[in-house]
Parts: structure tokens; sequence; C-alpha cells
């Protein structure tokens, strides 16, 4: 029965939480209404599949700049969802694969999902799987082609998948015709607002003392990064890329403030 | 004799119902007269080649933008055949196949066909079976050139075949030389009128009672879309897709009205 | 001797008659005085195959737009010839052979001829043989290689090959260079005037009498369709299309003549 | 010792004289100067490979457009040579050969000739043997690199040979940088005066009486036809061309002059 | 425990010294403050990926003209590290790998890495790994993708790791995206003042005693080789050229100022 | 120890003098002054590679138009160089090679080379060895990317290496970034003074006696080639070529100055 087969599932085919929690090494700081909105957009699809008889397949794609955190969250997400079968498709564990070795992983990611009665797969970084890379441009047209047909496929009768994509190139998405195959996007924005920026700070700890903290917000509005999220903002940079830049700034103590605020101007440039 | 040639034809190939019916696991709903006339249509090639001692070979297109019911209607035609061969073509089952290896299978089901006295195949999704991106554009020539020679080839004396393909690039057949190949095609719409669209939404009964219902349609209006097939209308969605929408819709019940308005008016822009 | 040499030859490589007959299951419709024309010029190359001691090859183009009945003529021929090796080329017996599999295949059946006295082979589909596609162009330059020396390589001594090649791209074998191989060229037309058409009507029997007949020749009229070959018609079909176009009207006793009439007129759009 | 090596030669690598007299099986019609002087010229090659220790290779080039009898005249100076080690090279001989089997073949018959103290070498046909088409353009790099390497490098010590090459596409030669790799190059008219075409004529008696004949020159002067080779001339085909549109002409005997006429005519729209 | 996992790494890796040695044969000359500054900055790294817990892995890009001593720099700071792993990844050892080879042998070493807690990797002359051509252009996208995974790659938890690249096409780079991969890069100038250069001669000792060297310093001046750093200066070449460029003076004693002087200009031009 | 290595080195890999005196088959002729300061400048090379501690590495590329003696030149100084290890890599020793075939065989000769303490390697004909065509251009890039990596890798501690390149296509070296390898540069010119010409006549001794040489000269200068090598110059050959126009001329005693300035005019246009 139902159960039992779930049972089977789970062991079989594991459910890749390791690999799902490594990505998010850095944990989820809630620095903008933004996160919570994309997290909660998350759980409705979620429930949508678990749900919803007319639809046992939604793809969705979350894409951004890159370092916005798009991973970070398609795999909060589909943790959160503790469907059964939970996996991870990455072109990290396929460096050296070949075209076809690509398509026949993903493939097969795909068919032990369709053994599970939900499931949810996190498609990561899309241009990456497909090889692309501007000059040409070039990509793999056996991997895109498997891509379309999978993220359109419905599974056979009585099962349900969600399948989260990422892409930092959204436009090549559609040039590539690879956008079709989303019921839904959802945007992920980079930190633009100094009040973002300050929430970061305090996560992290980077100063030692409210006043080292009030004169280093008092250098960044001066060299301009007061903007808000809706204004025109000088401030533009992934969560990731700035825990980089306040890692490299923590190295000098004593000037961590000019350090930081001279790489975000740099980036600016 | 030709009844036991039939009998050891229907166990030995196997007629594809299942596959068929799996295509259309929402069903036809009836939303406009064209469905109608669509099906019709499809019923005439059946009786000509049933019929016609001229054309032993009839070659139809089923084209219109994604999501229209393409594959869906091909399936319910060649179903309704009651030939004792039909068989689905279709990209979904051959993901990673190399390219002779598709042009492999693909023939194979032709030669099959030809054992069988009348015989329907569906060739779905022509683009997906080409490897078809714009971006080059790329393509599998031998997929290419194989289907331009399956599609006119007749078959064997005494033996009767239908081949219905779909495809959501119409234009791109013209390029690739390949249009050239059918007998007649037949253009599958999308639902551009509010008229076809509230025949949907009661058939899938979103809304709870009427007046919900007279609200839903009122806004509707209000967003500008009151067309109706014949004008211009700001209306253009496949079946596919508005039955996406709606369940996405229908997962926060007391904003079901103003989430279908909205993704329509996001999916006009 | 020369007689046993022969006679090992015949049940050798056979004679393709029945492939030759397969493609002009339809016959041949003398619609025009061309039909006629182009048979006997058929006839005076195979004559001078047959006696010139100077031209012991020569190779022929017939040429059309599609569905003009090339392959038909050129079958219909080289029947004719009576010569001991009748053979026909062609990619509907080529389906998923790789580049090197068609050159072998093409270059067995010109080594085989090699070995009777008198040989007639028809090339045909030419863009079909070459895998030619329009977007790039892509074409397999391995068999245009082979082609291209195949058609001009003399046989021999002793032995005397007729080749009928058909293709319905002429301008691209002068592209790809291929139109120097030939020593003539013969141009197969389309259906051009209402009397070829009507010949054709009545031939095929598609009215029950001769008042439904005539209420179809005013009807095709008014539809403007009376120029003549010689003047600019609108009328423009191969016999091909034409006879599966009257097979469609056919499936609607009461209508015949304005579908006929309708399909003629989507064709010319 | 000299004479023993010799010996050893021969037998082993044959001399291809069959080969070499297939391609001149019409002969050589004397039809004007030029014929004489290219034949000589080819002597004198054929003299200075014997003598001079100075250049113990010589690459010489014969080119003119499509059938002006470059093949013919390759092989008669070669026969003519009396060299111990004469071989053809021909793409007629390499029909299906992949690039290196191409490449191989030719290779070897420099190495083979390397035994032998006097060696000439036809190469027919440049641009088949680099499966040269003018769309891309595309062609054998492996067999241009090749050629361009042998027809350059020295034999080894005691060794003299002679090169003779054909192409009809003398600029393309240049384009590809092959041109360089020539010491020397010859032109081989098309027969371009009534004199030189009244000559072969006469040579294939074509007509039956001298009545006939003045009938025939008659008409061609009237046609436009009267050119000589150094003024402009309406007239310009291969002598291969020619002899074939002869023996097509010659298939209706009562029209003979009229359809030579004819012929002529069309070849020069 | 710690210290045992360490000294099984060691031997079974190794710690590539003399690989790193051999790239920096003729020192490091500090021919101006820029030199030290490079070599600080290095360390600053060293020592975040050393301590700092957010960032486990760090990739750095080296990048200058041709022989600005790119990868002599990488190498002193990865040995300086003093990490249990460090290991040079350069093109020198991969002359004729396959794409597949090089992809595979770039992994081990990311992969070797892993098991070391504290690893450096030297990925030495990117457009050499990449078989970048400026022609076409070309270059291996299969290692390009592997590096734009490997560079972004976070280590296993409680791993961390320093990647130091150089390249002399730092534009490419950004055409191909992958300056995206570096989380910093480091400017490696050429020497372009004549303080510069005068601290090399000394350092090499070209000259016998000192008014050999003012004469010598005397001459380039005169020659225009005296702006400076800052100012535009006709002087602007890589160390590792310069000190070729010195051995070649060295060679005649009589002229050596003349002919060092000599070879700087020409290289002006 | 050192010597016995030594001994070891010579007869396994052997000292290819035969290959290379089989390239200078026709000796060097003095014609110029150019022709000394050649062989001095590479003597100085071989000196530099000999003795210098801090370049144990020296890359030389001669180049100038097609048969102007780079070979010749290249070989005689590595002949004299007297270098334990000598060799020649060669396209004529390549014909038929594998792109991978090719870089494996000049690899090994540089592996080869690293164990003896002195080595000098001619890499001839880079163009022929690239495989390079205009057209595309095409040219094997995993030789073009082995040859950059070779051209710049130090030989291990205690060896030293001399590699001497030729080419008659400069410039396409710098596009593909190839020139940058080479630590220096020499340009051989073609014979562009009369006076050259007729030295090397006299070396050659085309004439028999005193007044024919006093005519061919008077008859050279008419035809316009009295240019010195300063001056703008009618003639332009190199010396490869004037020996193989010589020879021709040589053929027809009683006409060898009319022939031979012929021939010379005939280049100039
Ligand atoms: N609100 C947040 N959203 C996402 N990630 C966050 C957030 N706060 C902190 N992080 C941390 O920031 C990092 C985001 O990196 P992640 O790899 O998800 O970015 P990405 O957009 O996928 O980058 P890339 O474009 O390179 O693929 C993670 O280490 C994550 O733990
Ligand atoms: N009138 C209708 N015509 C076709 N499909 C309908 C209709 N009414 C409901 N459907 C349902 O709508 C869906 C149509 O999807 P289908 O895959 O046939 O579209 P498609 O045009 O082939 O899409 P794609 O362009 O992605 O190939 C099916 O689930 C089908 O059951
Ligand atoms: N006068 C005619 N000439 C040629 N074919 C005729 C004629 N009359 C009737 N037919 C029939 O018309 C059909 C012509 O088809 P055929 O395949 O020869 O055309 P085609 O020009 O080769 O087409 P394609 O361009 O597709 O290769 C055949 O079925 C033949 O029997
Ligand atoms: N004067 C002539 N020179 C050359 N060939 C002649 C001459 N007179 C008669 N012939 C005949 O004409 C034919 C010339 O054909 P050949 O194949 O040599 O021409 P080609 O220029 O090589 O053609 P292609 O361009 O197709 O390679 C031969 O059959 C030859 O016997
Ligand atoms: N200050 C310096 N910085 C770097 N290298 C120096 C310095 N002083 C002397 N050198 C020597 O100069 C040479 C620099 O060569 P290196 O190969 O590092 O240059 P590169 O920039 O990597 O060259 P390429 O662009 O060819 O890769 C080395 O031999 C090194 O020992
Ligand atoms: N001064 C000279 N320099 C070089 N070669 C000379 C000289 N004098 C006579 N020779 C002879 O001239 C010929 C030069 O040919 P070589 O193959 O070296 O020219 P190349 O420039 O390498 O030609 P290619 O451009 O075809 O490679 C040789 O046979 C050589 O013996
Ligand atoms: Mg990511
Ligand atoms: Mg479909
Ligand atoms: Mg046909
Ligand atoms: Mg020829
Ligand atoms: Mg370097
Ligand atoms: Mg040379």
């Amino acid at each position: 029965d139902f159960l039992n087969a779930l049972d089977e599932v789970t062991p079989a085919f594991g459910v890749s939480k390791e690999e799902l929690e490594q990505v998010v090494q850095n944990g989820i700081i809630h620095f903008a209404p933004v996160v919570d909105e994309l997290l909660r957009s998350g759980e409705l699809f979620v429930e949508q599949v678990r749900t919803s008889t007319r639809t046992p397949l939604v793809s969705l794609l979350l894409h951004g700049p890159p370092g916005s955190g798009k991973t970070a969250l398609a795999a909060t997400v589909a943790q959160a969802s503790q469907y059964p079968f939970m996996k991870l498709v990455s072109p990290e564990g396929m460096v050296g694969f070949s075209e076809s070795q690509k398509v026949a992983a993903i493939n097969k990611v795909f068919a032990d999902s369709y053994k599970s009665p939900l499931s949810v797969i996190v498609v990561d970084n899309l241009e990456r799987l497909l090889d692309f890379t501007p000059i040409g441009p070039r990509f793999s047209n056996a991997v895109l082609q498997a891509l379309m047909v999978l993220l359109s496929r419905r599974p056979p009768k009585g099962r349900r998948l969600l399948v989260i994509s990422t892409s930092s190139l959204r436009p090549v998405l559609t040039d590539l015709g690879l956008s079709e195959s989303f019921d839904a996007e959802l945007w992920v924005p980079p930190i633009a607002s100094l009040r973002s920026l300050e929430y970061v700070l305090k996560e992290v700890e980077l100063f030692h003392d409210a006043s080292q903290h009030r004169n280093a917000m008092h250098m960044l509005q001066q060299a301009g990064f007061d903007g808000t999220d809706e204004q025109d903002s000088r401030l533009n940079i992934g969560i990731k890329k700035l825990l980089s830049v306040i890692e490299m700034a923590r190295q000098e103590p004593e000037t961590v403030a000019e350090r930081l605020t001279g790489s975000l101007m740099e980036l600016g440039l």
C-alpha cells in the first residue's frame, strides 16, 4: 500500500538532505522583506503540487544576478517541503561529464522521482548544466533538449513533481527557448539598499562595538550608498559576494570600514 | 488471410492506447466551436485514408501556440480512428537518445505500421524531435531528413497510413523545408475570448458559488479581457497554460479572482 | 560469351522492376503535350546510350517543382528501356543510413551496373540523397562528392550507362557545383492550365455526371483559374498534389466542387 | 645495381598504362596549334626531370574550363615519358574513401614512386580529391595539407619525380594556398573558333557528305559562331562536352545540323 | 585525529614544491614597490583562508602582460603559505592531452585538495589550459566549464582552499564569463621606469664596472627611456623578456649597452 | 656521470645529420652579405644557449617569402652547432598524421631533447605543421597549443635548448598568438638585386662562356631588373624558385637567356 511504497522509496533513492544543506552553509539572512516573500511563494507551490489534481507537475524558475542567493533559497524551499523524494541536480557533481553522461544523470533523477508519490528536484545553475558560453554562443544542445522535455513531461499517474531551477542568465533562457518550460518565475534581487546592507553587517558581527558600526555606516553614506531598494541606488551586490567582501575586510581589523567601503566602490565601477 | 494477419498484428505491436490517453489527462473542454471543427476535420482524414485508393498516405499537421492543445487533439483523433495500429511518437520517450537512435526509433514505428492494413501515427512535438534551438539555429539534420522521407513515403501495396504531426513552430518548418511534406494543415488557436475563458472556468469549477463567479467575470472585464475571438483581444493563452494558472490561483481561496486576473495580465505583458 | 554473361548478370543483381513500378502507382495521365514530349526525349537518350560508341555514359536530369511527376516519369523511361540492368537509387530505402553508408550503397549500384553491357540507373530525389536543408545550408558533402564523381565516371570498356536523376531544387544543384555533371536537363512543369486540370478531373472520374462536371468547371473559371499554360495563370500545382487535393474533395460528395476550388485557391496564396 | 633495381621496381608497382589509356578513350584531336604546344611543353618537363641534377622534383599544373581535355593531355604526356614508374591518382578510384584513406592512398603512390629512379604521377582533378564545394566553402583540409607537402617534398637522393596535376578551379587553388606548390602552369583552353569546331566535326565524321557539311557550317556562321580564338567569340566549349553534344545531334540524322547549332546556342546562354 | 590525517595526506599527494620552485628559477627581483605589495596581498589571502569560517574557498586572479612575472609570483605566494597541500596545475604538463584528459587532470587536483584541511592550488596560464586562440575565437569549452565550476565549488565541510590563477588575457576572461568566478584580482605590471630597469641591471650584474654602468644608463636616457612608472613611459617590458634581452646583449661584451638599448627600442615599435 | 649520460644519449636518439643535410642539397650560395649575417646571428644564439645560465631556452624564428632559403639556413645553423642533440621536426615526415599524432611526435622530440645537456631542434614550416589554410581560416588548434607551450617551456635543470622555427606566413603567427613565443626573429629576404642574381648565375654555371653571360646580363638590365636590394627593384624571387627557373631555362641551350628573362618577367606580374 501507499505507506509501504513510500518506505521502500526512501531508502532506495535516499533524500539528499546533506547536499541540500551544504549549499546553505551560511544560512539565510533575512535582510529584506523580499526574502520572506520568496520563501512563502515557494511554500505555495509546494502545497499546490501536494494537493491539486490537475497539475501533478509544476516547474519553477528562480533567477537573479550572480550570487544573489538563488541556490540557497531553492534548497531551503525544497528541504522545507518534507517530500519523500528531494534531490539536487547540480553541475558541481558533473565536472568532466560528457554531454550524454550529463543527460543520463539528469534523466535518471527524474526517472527516480517518478517512483515516489511526491518529489521535489532542484535543478541548479542551468547555464553551467548547459555548458553555456556567451562566445558563439556555445552550449550543449543535448542537455538543453533533455531539459526542455523533462521540465514539461508529466509524471506517471499518481505521481507529483515540483521542479525548482535556478539561473543567472534569464535572457539566455529566452533565446534558447527554455523559458517557456516554466510555469512560474521568481526574481531573486541583489542587495541594493543601505538598510539591507546594515542588516547583514550586524548579523555577521563585522564590527566590535557600536561606535565602530556607526562610523562605518557614516562612511558608506558618504560614499553614496544611501539609496533604497526602490530608488536608484549605487549599491548592487549579491549576498554571496557581500559575505566574501566582508570576510576580506575582516582580515585587517584596523581598517575594516575603509576596506569594506573601498571594495564596494570598486564593484560599482 | 486478412483477418488473421490483422490478429497477428495487434498483439505484436500493440495499440499504444495508454500512451495516447496519458496525453489527454485533463480531457477535452469544448470551450469554442473551433474545438469541434478540429475534431470533425480529423475524422474526415481518418475516413479518407480508410476509403480512397489513390491516397494510401495522408500527412496532417496540427500547429498552434504552445499549450493550445495540439497533442491532446491529435491523440483524440488517433484514438477515435479505431485503426488496428495506433502509435505515439514522442520526444518524451527519447530523452538522451542520440541522433541515430532517434531516427531508428521513428523509422521502426513507420516500418511496424506497414504490417497493418490501416495505421495512424501521431508524430508529436516536431521541434523537440528535431532538437531545434533558435540559436544558430541548431537542429538534428538526420532526424529532419528521416522525417521528410517518412512523411512522404508511400506505404507498400495494400497498406494505408495516416500521420498526424504537431508543432508550435510553424514558420520554422517552412525554413527547414519540412512543411511541404504535409498534405494538409490545421491551426489550433489559443483561448482569446472572455466567453471561452468563462466556459473553462465553469468546467473546472474554480469558484464556489455564482456570486463569486460573477465578481470574477466583472474583474476580468475591467482588466480589459472582454474582447472576442474575432476582435482584437488582450486575452491570448493556451488551454494548457490556462489550466495551470487556474490551479495556482486556486491555492489561495480568498483571492482567487485577483490572482487569476493578475496572472493573466502578467502574461499579456 | 556475351549472352552468358548477360544471363549471369540478370539474376545476380536483379532488375528492380517492382521498385520502379511502385513509384508510378497512379499511372501517367497525359494531361498536356509536354508529357509525351518528355517521354520521347527520354527514349532518345535511351537510344543514344544503346548505339553511340563515343558516349558510353549519359547523365540526364529531370527537374521541376515538388510533385510535378519527376520520379514517375524517370521510372517510366527507365522501365521502357528494357536494359538488362535497371535500378532505382532512392532516399526512401536509406532512412537512417550514415553518410558513408549512403555513399557505399550508391557506389555499389554503379559498380553493379558496370557488370551489365547496358544499364539505366534512376537516382531519385537528389536533395534528400544529399540530406540538403536550406538552413545553413547543410548537406552531406560526402554524398555530393561521390555523386559528382559517379555521374561523370566512364564505365569500363564495353559497358554503357544511362543515369536519370531527379530534383526539385535545380538552383541548389548549381550552387553545389553538381549541375555541370549532367549532359542534359529536362524541365517537368506543374499543371498550369484549366485544360490540363480538366483532363485530370475526367481521368480520375471525380464527378458523377456531366452537369456536375460543367458546374465545377464554371466555378473554377469564376475563381480565376482560366489561364493557359502559356499565359500567366493562377493555377500552378504538381500532378501529385492535385491528385491528393482531389481525393480530399471526394470525401464530401455534396460539396466536391466547392472544396476542390477552395483548396486550389488556398494553395495560390 | 641500377638496372636490377629498375627491374625489381617495374613488376612490384606496375605501370598503370591501362588507367592512363582509359582516360584518353576518344584520342587527341589536333583541332588547334595549342594542342601540339601543350604536348611539347609537357615533353620539355619530362626531359628536365630526366636530366637536371638540381631539380629532381618538378610539379606541373594543367588547368582550364571543365571538359577542355586536361586529364587526357596529362595522361598523354605521362605515357609518352616512358618512365619506369607511371601512375594515375584519380578521385574515380576513391569514391567513399574517408579523408584519411584518401591521404593514405595518395601518400602511398608518392612513397612507391621513390623506389623508382624516374617517376611520373598524374594527380587528376584536384577539386574532387579535395572534396571541394563552393558552398561554405567546404573541402578536406587533410587532403589539402598532404598535397601541399607532397607536391614540394624532394624525393630521396638519386630519385626524380614529375607530378602533373589537373584542375578546373584555378582560382580556388590560389585561395587554398595550393598554387604556390607548382613550379609551372599550363592553360588548356576550350574550343573558341569555328575553324577548330570544323576540324573536330570532320574528325568525328558527323556529316555524310560535303554538302551536308557546308550547310552546317553556314548555319553555324549565321548563328554567330564565326569568331576566332583571338577575337571575342560566341563559341566556348570544352572538347569533352562538344563530343557529347555531337553524339546527341547524331541521334536524329535528318536534323543533325539544327540540333548541333541549337545545343551550342543553348550553352551560350 | 587532525594531525594524523594531515600526516597521511602529505605523503599521499605530496607537496609539489619542486614544480613550484622550478618556475621561479631566476628568483624574485624587487625592482619596484609593487613587487612587495603583490606578495603582501597574497599573504593576506593565505591568512583569510586559514582563519575565516565563512569563506573556506577564495579564488584569486593574477593578470598582466606576457612575461610580467605572474607565474613566479603565484608560485612564491603558494610556497610561502606552507599549507599541507600545495599544487601547480600547468599546461606544461598537459601537452597532447585531449579536452577530457585535461578536465580529468584538473578535476583530480581539486578532488585531492579536498582531502587536506588547508590547500593552495596554482592554476597557471588559463589561456593555454583553455586552448584559447583569438582566431574564431576557439577554446575548449569543456575546460572552461570545468574551471567555472571548480573555481566556485565550496570544498567539503572542514576543508579550506585557496586558488591562485594567472592569465595574460584578462579581457578574454570577461568575454568567456570566467572573470566572475574570482573573488579578487591583482594586476602584475610590466617594467616601465628607468629606475626599475636600473635595479634589474645591477641585480644581474650585466656591467663589469661603474663607468660602463653609467654610460649605459646615459645611453638609455638618450633613447627616451627616462619616464617613470607614473608618467607615460616608452619603456614597457615584462621582467621575463627583459632577462632574456639582457642575456642576448651579454653575448657581445664590447657592445653590451648598444645591444641592450637597441633591443629595447625594437620592442617599442 | 655526465659524460657517460651523454654517451648514452647520443646513440639512443641519434643526431639526425642526414635529415638536416638533405634539406641543404643545393648548398648555400653567398649571393649577398645578408646570407653571412644570418649565419653569424645564428651562431651567436648557439653560443648564448651554450653559455648563459639565465636563458637555458632560446626560441628563434626565421621568416621570409616562400623559397627564400629559410629551411636550408636553419639546418645549416643547427648542424654547425655541433650540439650532441640535433633534430629536424618537419611536416614532410608527418603526411597523414592525425592532429594528436602530430602533437605526440613533436612533443616526443622535445622530451628526447631534455635528456641531452645541449640540444637544437629545427621546427620547420610552421604553417604546414599547423595544417593552416587561409580559407576559414582553418588550422590545427591542438598543434598550435602544443607549440605555444613547447616553445616556452623551460627544459629541466641542467639542460639547454635552442629552437629554430621557420615560416613563410609571419603575419599569421601574430594572428594565432604564436609570435610571442619567440625570443628573437630573423628575416630571410628574397633575391632582389641584379648583382645577387648575377652571383647565383655564375655559381650554377648556367652560361658556357663570358660573352653569353654578358648578353644575358644586358637582356636582364633591359627588362628592368637593374634595381638594387636597397632601391625599389622589379626583381623579387626566392633562391629556391630561382634555381628551379634556371634549370627550366637550361633545357633549351639556344635560348637560355630569353627563357630566363621571360620567366622572371612572368613572375613579376
Ligand atoms: N537571504 C539569503 N538568501 C540567500 N542566501 C543567503 C541569504 N542570506 C545568506 N545567504 C547565504 O548566501 C549565500 C548565497 O549563495 P548562493 O550560492 O545561494 O547564491 P547564488 O545566487 O546561487 O549564486 P550563483 O549565482 O553563483 O549560483 C549562501 O552561502 C547562503 O547561505
Ligand atoms: N479543447 C481542448 N483541446 C486540447 N486540450 C484540451 C482541451 N481542453 C482541455 N484540454 C487539456 O489541455 C491540455 C492541452 O495540452 P497539450 O499538451 O495537448 O497542449 P500542446 O499544444 O500539445 O502543448 P505544447 O505546445 O506544450 O506541446 C491537455 O491536458 C488536455 O487534456
Ligand atoms: N503525367 C504524369 N507525370 C508524372 N506523374 C503522373 C502523371 N500523371 C499521373 N501521375 C502520377 O502522379 C504522381 C507523381 O508523383 P511523383 O512522385 O512522380 O512526383 P515527383 O515530382 O517525383 O514528386 P516529389 O517532388 O515529391 O519527388 C505519381 O503517383 C504518378 O503515378
Ligand atoms: N585535343 C584534345 N585534348 C584533350 N582531349 C581530347 C582532345 N581531343 C579529343 N579529346 C578527348 O576529349 C576528352 C577530354 O576529356 P577530359 O576528361 O580529358 O577533359 P577534362 O578537361 O579532364 O574534363 P573535366 O574538367 O571534366 O575533368 C577525352 O575523351 C579525350 O579523348
Ligand atoms: N619581481 C619579479 N616578479 C616575477 N618574476 C620575477 C621577478 N624578478 C625576477 N623574476 C623572474 O622573472 C621570470 C618571470 O617569468 P614568469 O614565467 O613568472 O612570467 P609570466 O608573467 O608568468 O610569463 P607568461 O606571461 O609567459 O606566463 C621568472 O624567471 C622569475 O624568476
Ligand atoms: N643562400 C642560401 N640560403 C638558403 N638556401 C640556399 C642558399 N643558396 C642556395 N640555397 C639552396 O636553395 C634552396 C632553398 O630552399 P629552402 O627549402 O631552404 O627554402 P625555404 O625558404 O625553406 O622554402 P619554403 O618557403 O618552400 O619552405 C635549398 O636547396 C638550398 O640548398
Ligand atoms: Mg547558485
Ligand atoms: Mg504538445
Ligand atoms: Mg520524386
Ligand atoms: Mg579531368
Ligand atoms: Mg606564466
Ligand atoms: Mg622551408
